[in-house]
């Protein structure tokens, strides 16, 4: 591939959230009960159409607070360095976000959602069907985070070393 | 937000798999036992730190072939038009596609990986570890595709109706 390939992205809305400052944002949805709602621009309208039936969403966003990444890092609540890729930090070379939130309501361009683990006013790039015969990998291992108290203790609130 | 609001990706690497065209390509990477790799751009090789120890992997990439998008579609196997953010169909307002792929081994730049379900030579723009804790949820319905043997039977292939 051509090293000067770039593409762009532009926002297709904006996800509203209670947070204001990564250390307040919990480190990922699933460890979220906090409610947010998502603004879909008016010229997405009709692309909403059959959603409403899903229990869940993906949304794919840009971490549009996020530093300039760095190849190595050690993670929250972590003592080791661990290669930028085995982590879930917003700070990437490219700052793309993805989290399944619990899809409540749908009214117009409005959707409200629970289970927000990012910081309000991120531009949102795209919406995704959760489909569970797609998504879930019931047999999965998760490498060094397994012995980390990020899997099994869902109290912890996130900093920015982590995740927004 | 402001309307001209846009982001630049610029890609990490390439997925390379055995599928040159859409209609060959498994429609989801769950319904794929098909191999490939990942090359990664050398600048990233400390990033792959720490990885290893993951069996999934999150590929976030260029739909590179997507056509342009339609807000409704009707997606492969079904008869009525659905909303373009109810199916996982590679044409999209920003065309960035997600799988979780089995990860085989990793030897330098290069993963080795199962479960592709994305055409040769895909810009890849991220790779995030797959963490049961953070990704799976068990609970989730499927929507208007429960009804859909898209969600029952693994054996068929997708078109680029629907997905690449």
């Amino acid at each position: 591939m051509d090293d000067e390939t770039e593409f762009v992205v532009k926002p297709i809305g904006v996800i509203r959230t209670p947070f204001k400052s990564s250390e307040d944002t919990p480190i990922q949805s699933s460890k979220s009960d906090a409610r947010g709602y998502v603004k879909v621009a008016l010229e997405f309208l009709d692309a909403l159409k059959s959603l409403d039936g899903f229990s869940h969403i993906i949304l794919v966003y840009w971490f549009h607070r996020a530093k300039s990444p760095m190849m190595r890092m050690t993670p929250f609540l972590d003592t080791e360095e661990r290669g930028l890729f085995s982590i879930r930090a917003p700070s990437r070379p490219n700052p793309i976000g993805i989290s399944t939130v619990k899809l409540l309501r749908i009214e117009g361009t409005r959707l409200d959602i629970e289970g927000v683990d990012m910081l309000d006013e991120t531009p949102l790039l795209d919406i995704k069907p959760f489909v569970p015969e797609f998504d879930n990998r019931s047999q999965a291992t998760s490498g060094w985070l397994a012995k980390s108290s990020l899997t099994k203790d869902h109290s912890y609130l996130a900093d920015a070393r982590f995740e927004e």
